[in-house]
């Protein structure tokens, strides 16, 4: 046993990246592997996960501490068998600085019509399209954590017009906010709705025909817009493929989804003015993953309190 | 005649937004329209003009200033006959802002291998590609007038490393700049290359097959990308052709062509991660030209000088 407590990983992620990470990551502390069925973890004080094996916890009966691989903690929360120890979120630069670009890009491109675009490339065809720019169109951001906060203040520098949505009400700079009671006035203001909230019972299913309806109708794009990059698990499939059918509206940028992969059959992958991307939207580093844990550990075993600890009965 | 003198029109835009933005505009001055083959012109003392008739300086020989009705002023100086008079610019934050929308939404595209998950969308594929983040890009922007320097700022905000180029040396806060005896070093460093410049004699022609081979290999994305919203006289079209078959570039975002529109047959429809606009990168909002031209006019009769006077040896 080494002088440090052992840390035990078990990331679903690419394993030569993994350990390429490894090689300056945890110094002088024994790193196990739950993918190593003869691995002993009983002695594992941390776990640095993503969407782990449900054995994980009978073999390892003496954790202290979880690390959150991703951004979401929604699959940890909804293990059997999960410990009453301190969940940590993955709050980092690089993951922050990617979901925004993602943010952007998709706002961008609805704003600046790239299916049309694109569309007329195919068939050669060169006309202009009337065009608004950013100041005419309301960006609502559903979801003001760190991620949140980042894509609104991007989304202003970008020209947009920003108004921001979380539970209980946030104060961000020139950014007008609304609260849990105040759903109906934000989505009313609404031309593009990003979702960057977390999987929780409260969102489950929240982006229903009943909320799409309640977006602004005839906005400088005429319809609304949906872009969601925080979980499927919030949308309901079958009614954002309506409400794209009917009008309601007229386009989408789509990251998550119920299930994962999206089933090839979806009508979601022909849809016009539908952009979809693999849950690719933020990608956590790993190296500033094993960074971050490996200071966690350190400032936890001199006794000072952990950052980003998931607040179990909010759900994140 | 008015008591303030006339002034003349020849925009080759939707009439119908000309018309609706003179309701408000040249309050108690007499405006001419050049479409008109019988309006007498020649009390004429201003003209607003986009792509204007060839004939309009002989039907307006007293004409003092003419204002242009897009950024770019290279269209003016090669008119046959055209008077020795002040030429001003165009500039205008929503011309600046449109801009800065299309060249970070191109610079993101290629970042986040827009072409590349489309085709994946097409084919149902669902697979994550590696992604590098902005910070492992350098952006080299050439032009730093009004629309290069909001471009900058905006392409580093979203977290791109940016460097920047101008004929002669301009100081940028937190962007390392080089001058026309520095393009090498330039180009060395260039992942992405933006294009913003006028169309001179110094710069028609400039994207050849030479610059584009002294690109950066290697970088994050592979190969470079060519992104150009400046004129299409500066592009060697063969030339940006054999480089994309060749894979001298990984790519290119094109709104500028040296034939406009971009001929049907043109290669470059077609090819796999190149994007085509067709010359809508900005546009001019012609209210704010009719805006920016009164106030200078009024100015101009107040006997204060006129901004954004085109300095006619540099072309711009």
């Amino acid at each position: 046993m080494s002088v440090k407590s052992p840390v035990v990983i078990d990331l679903k992620f690419e394993r030569s990246e993994v350990d390429a990470a490894l090689a300056d990551a945890f110094a002088g502390r024994t790193v196990l592997h739950a993918s190593d069925p003869a691995s002993d973890l009983s002695e594992a004080r941390y776990a640095v996960i993503w969407k782990p094996d449900p054995s994980l916890f009978q073999r390892a009966p003496n954790l202290k501490v979880l690390f959150s691989g991703g951004a979401g903690v929604d699959y940890i929360l909804a293990m059997a068998g999960l410990p009453d120890i301190p969940i940590v979120r993955f709050v980092d630069q690089s993951l922050t600085t990617r979901m925004s670009e993602w943010v952007v890009l998709q706002a961008l491109s609805h704003l600046r019509q790239v299916p049309a675009y694109l569309k007329q490339q195919r068939d050669h065809e060169w006309r202009e399209l009337p065009q608004p720019e950013a100041k005419d169109l309301t960006v609502g951001v559903m979801g003001l954590g760190v991620l949140g906060m980042d894509s609104v203040n991007k989304l202003k520098m970008m020209g947009f017009d920003v108004i921001g949505w979380s539970r209980s009400r946030k104060t961000v700079d020139g950014v007008e906010t609304f609260d849990e009671g105040q759903l109906d006035a934000f989505l009313a203001r609404t031309d593009i709705l990003v979702g960057l909230l977390p999987l929780t019972p409260d969102t489950r299913g929240l982006y229903d025909a009943a909320l799409f309806s309640r977006l602004r109708q005839g906005g400088a794009l005429g319809r609304p817009v949906f872009i969601n990059a925080g979980r499927g698990g919030s949308q309901v499939e079958a009614d954002l493929i309506a409400a794209l059918e009917s009008g309601v509206l007229g386009g989408a940028s789509l990251d998550v989804f119920e299930q994962e992969p999206l089933p090839a059959t979806s009508p979601l992958w022909d849809m016009e003015n539908v952009i979809i991307t693999p849950h690719a939207a933020s990608a956590s580093d790993v190296r500033a993953l094993f960074r971050n844990a490996d200071a966690q550990i350190l400032d936890y075993e001199a006794g000072q309190s952990l950052k980003h600890v998931v607040d179990r009965k909010a759900g994140y």
